[in-house]
């Protein structure tokens, strides 16, 4: 075994050696069912177990209360910053964002080019120093939604409070500090997060969002349940 | 080693066993770096040179020209259902579809979403029995683009003869026969397939098309570029 590297640069993270060392014995022959976990079908029991499993586990680490439901998704958190106002737009409705910095400003953008869109607060004339109080936070009354980004990668900046908007859904990008610390779930309206940084390798997102909320429609942008 | 199990069944591919055995090997050191590469930046060296080994043998296996480009995404066939409206459409123009089966309907399906969408061809009536002959299928002269899915899975027929358009983009679903024959690259504006049938695992998607058009637009729809 030559002698580990640790990968602290911002992107795909460092995974536990025990995980990758299973994850290695078992690629081949999972299971003792004579086939890969790559080679079997994604609606299959085993796969199956595979997949619940991850979800109990981030379920049970992260307290992630049983009203809400997780879906594993692709694209990325960017893709979410189009899902995000595609699934919650709402007609005379505002989509309201706190631009704290590179990655808000990247939701923003996308957030555009689905309709109205209104951001509330900005600390970008002092180059993204600081993130808002919860009192700083206010939702218009024509807000779909407000959007957080609990942490910012270029900037090194991470909510302190969050605020409670009551009725109007509060939608937090965690990408760079899920799991990092306990969170009040009755606030949040749909939190989501790459899985890269903290959560496992790259090319899964997590959506969480309360169930009895509308289903989230990845159909047609994502692909799911083809 | 237990007995190799190979899953003939529709869904994931059964996969070269020297294959899954060296990604088992590499997979906790990969090529002596200390890191899995799980764990590494999607933008560097090693991963780079993974990403561009594989599009170079796609186009060496498949034949594909020097003047077509190839995209690695995410989001399966099914995301291209939506993304090659989205990124084809046009003012005044239809998207126009042969409607030769189950996954044809998914596409045309998911177009209708986007805009004006005229099926040009189909055998519904039979029950989806046969393909249509390249001599039957004539594009309008407001088609944005025709789209044809090269074999059905459900219903177990495969397109014998490709249609030459001119100057209509010719659009092709070939998620489960690509790789098996070789094709007219010059017949078509796009070509798209999930990986998982005759590719390499699930969670890949191979979008083809000439370098010369128009970027695919995948920002805002699958996160690409983050």
């Amino acid at each position: 075994m030559t002698k580990r590297i640790f990968n602290f640069a911002a992107g795909p993270c460092t995974l536990p050696l025990s995980t990758l060392e299973k994850a290695a014995a078992e690629f081949v022959d999972y299971g003792g069912s004579g086939m890969s976990l790559f080679e079997m079908s994604h609606r299959g029991k085993q796969y199956d177990a595979v997949h619940n499993q991850a979800l109990e586990s981030l379920r049970e680490v992260f307290g992630v209360p049983e009203t809400f439901e997780i879906l594993f998704l692709q694209g990325g958190a960017t893709l979410q910053f189009g899902m995000v106002p595609m699934n919650l737009r709402a007609e005379g409705k505002t989509f309201e964002y706190v631009n704290t910095g590179a990655w808000a400003k990247k939701a923003i953008s996308d957030a555009k080019k689905v309709g109205p869109t209104r951001v509330v607060w900005t600390d970008e004339a002092n180059k993204f120093t600081r993130m808002p109080k919860a009192a700083e936070l206010k939702a218009g009354a024509d807000a779909a939604y407000l959007h957080i980004t609990t942490n910012e990668t270029i900037g090194g900046i991470e909510f302190g409070e969050f605020p409670d908007l009551g009725e109007v859904p509060l939608v937090a990008d965690m990408s760079s500090d899920i799991l990092s610390r306990p969170i009040p779930f009755a606030r949040f309206a749909l939190i989501y997060a790459g899985a890269q940084k903290n959560l496992g390798p790259a090319g899964n997102t997590v959506v969480m969002k309360p169930a009895s909320d509308t289903p989230w429609v990845v159909r047609l942008l994502t692909g799911q349940g083809g």
